[in-house]
């Protein structure tokens, strides 16, 4: 649950799962604090067990009414693995780290299919009985490349997508169409190096440490809610590709562990922030 | 408050906070799993503002009342400065730090006085307008030693503790009168050498990577319930004494971490181990 | 090169080099300091491109000319991928780790085969087109299991042996065949935690760090040459369980350090530690 | 040593250590690659010990004449602690971190003054016997101040000028005073949020890591060659002030860290970036 603060709002939750014999597992909330006109922000994640009988339906109802606030979001979501789609380009890192996790059963999704505008990376997709779709942007105007893509997941209907290296900008129009559920890995530690060739600035201005970033994609190329980042130490004798390659493996371990967060429903968007509980 | 867990713990802490009117600021929890026969334990630490009529001590009979059980232990600790006394030998590093802290009013502790075995550090100490009591072990047993040393802290009567670099083992007789109040820095990475000469055991061993622990002190030397780690990278040029010397930045900064979770009231010791909320 | 330090040692190495007009591409030493009787050790490795003409066999015969100590030993390896073979026993994090890596040219080494004492990673190793040897060691005392394995391994003659969590002790005669070039990886920052079940016994220490360490066996389980150690923080709310999911991404990436170090022939035994230069 | 790579460079250096009976403890260069029509950059670092009786400018004579080459650099620093003033304005923990150091003699420079432009710090100063020069910007133009803190300088004849949280902008005319001798500590992970408030534009951004920089001063603010950067985990929990008190330690470990390269004369100024042996 989300939304503005209010007294209460912690008592009344725990109240409705005690009185429907719910086990609370863990329950982790937020207020950000008030500035000036702005007044405090409200964030709760409450893991619960529910007794067999109980209508999932039910709890969020009595919820609503103990709350009676229509400014409070309330989620219930049971705990099932999501559905995605993974956008790649030729880029092998972050795709084959997320489908060695799913093959040994230790991803919280169910990757659905792999969409590519290169077919590079179709025969190593195919090792895992997995549908690869080649949509090549050449030829066509964005819209149309967007377009062909957006068919192709209407197909699987993914709760989210993961851009894994995914090339590409997203118009601001395909974005819509998942909004909050498009999650991208930035090869730079973000805001430096915004853009192309992130790498490639950093050598040029002779940064120590390098990093990325996985956050939500929004209207702004690179400037969505940063979900996770992390870094690594370089040196003068790191040229650009060296950066890259050594870059490779933060990158793929800041975006598993980003979606690790998001598909366990704990990350909550607000403004250009998010709230990780 | 921590005791076995029990359905409504969380409900019944909030109702009566909602009652008395206290607004929560942050609250955590956690329940320890249960296995085998032992049953879960819960922790919560529960931050509250509170109308400024109203006496903790009648929200202390209310939660009391609400919950019922003699089993569960409930604490609260109106926010405040803790006292300490610090115990030093000869190094400096993981003083120095503490005073400097104190000096700019940066430590959520008041340093009431420095006690140790040595005279060393007296002049450095007396720069910060601290009483330092150099009470040396030579011609004493340990138990004179000790003895003369709990006269002084006497007088001071502080609530914590605090063992910066102190470099004589404690007696249990001695332990006993600041039981689960007594923090200790060690110049490894638990249980990675144990005992004496640390550093020296860790060249030999020829390790990557080397650390310090603050713990709690009970009776058995370096077993106390481990509050805070942290390590640092060396390599084959680093001999013992390189290793001394750059581990006293672990150190230093392992031990201040460690005191600003105990002087806020956010370590729960179980059995040998901590929670820290 | 490596041997008993000696004046002049990188002045006859680059006098030859110049003589036989190499370019040396990078050059590192050591020499560790005398300590009592013993006297320091000279390590070095020089990185150098040679004419297209020149046979590396007369650079190390003028080499050893100039030196003229049988004390230093040198050596010249072209750059070649190094040939291995893999043991593994039903995990496969390690391993997918280096086959990915294989499969996409990443790793410096040639992956012969893998060997493992069950089956359950066959369908996987198979997808990658190596083949897999299954050697079971029920019904075979450790001798005639190691026999087996020992007769594998002549088909590959590999240079080096990766133990990816092999889970099995190797008898000091199965490592007598490749001294030195056994490469394991530990799940636990060694020495804390030597023997069974280390993620079992750092919960129940209560530690705050959790980590992985690669080394070359020898005839004393765990008590190798340590080559790469890294850590990862867990917390109160880790299990024993949890410690060893999280634990095993820092074991591929700790292993994965380390033999990308070994087959850059950057790692020099000294004694029963290593000097990576 | 620096300057324009050519074949036989550490052959000639060696040459001449060993014709004059230096004994090399520890020796490290690095190549930068040639790209384009830019050739490669040679850049050397040899610690060496020479006999009582030599002159070192007897062997950088000997060096000049053996490497002839006008574009080489070749300096010999006999080791000793650099001479440096501290600039700072109001806050204390660079400034205090580097104090304690220097007053138990674990820095490697001497610490001639602190100058700043508030009387804050001079209490603490004043502590460790160190001349203390309040000069205040007021009522002053950019040009006066800088000429007054110049006049100050001049007594002291530092070689380094240490920023230690000195937040005024220097004018190009007084850092070319000290040229490449200028060393500040920047409050953010540069080149992300350059100029003012680098935590709260990172708060703003809503940043999972946060960082410092310590670089070289040149004409362009926050834009000269970086020594040494670190970073710290944050979270949601932390606004733009919490940012800047946890940010705080890692700026004094930073500049920490940089100064001990910088004084230990291991950092090459290369154009923007910086080469460290």
């Amino acid at each position: 649950m989300d939304g503005p603060d209010a007294k209460g709002l912690i008592f009344h939750v725990t109240s409705v799962l005690y009185r429907n014999e719910c086990n609370i597992i863990s329950q982790d909330e937020y207020v950000s604090p008030a500035v000036g006109l702005t007044e405090g922000q409200f964030f709760m994640r409450t893991e619960f067990e529910s007794p067999d009988k109980l209508d999932p339906q039910k709890v969020l109802k009595d919820l609503r009414e103990a709350i009676a606030s229509p400014e409070i979001n309330l989620r219930i979501n049971p705990k099932k693995k999501k559905d995605v789609v993974i956008l790649a380009t030729k880029e092998h890192h972050c795709l084959s780290d997320l489908l060695i996790r799913y093959n040994f059963d230790e991803l919280d999704a169910n990757i659905l299919a792999v969409v590519s505008n290169y077919n590079t990376l179709q025969p190593f997709v195919s090792k895992f009985g997995i549908p690869f779709h080649y949509i090549t942007h050449e030829h066509k105007t964005r819209e149309e490349h967007e377009d062909a893509i957006l068919r192709t997941l209407e197909i699987y209907q993914p709760e989210y997508l993961v851009l894994a290296k995914y090339m590409r900008i997203l118009s601001p129009e395909f974005v819509s169409h998942y909004p909050n559920k498009t999650v991208n890995i930035h090869h730079s530690f973000l805001p430096a190096f915004i853009g192309a060739n992130p790498y490639r600035q950093a050598y040029e201005r002779g940064v120590k440490i390098i990093g990325a970033t996985a956050h939500f994609v929004n209207n702004n190329l690179d400037e969505g809610p940063i979900i996770a980042q992390n870094v690594k130490e370089v040196d003068h004798r790191y040229m650009a590709t060296d950066m890259a390659r050594e870059g490779k493996e933060v990158e793929k371990s800041v975006l598993t562990q980003a979606l690790k967060l998001v598909f366990n429903d704990r990350v909550f968007i607000y403004g250009n922030r998010t709230v990780v509980l």
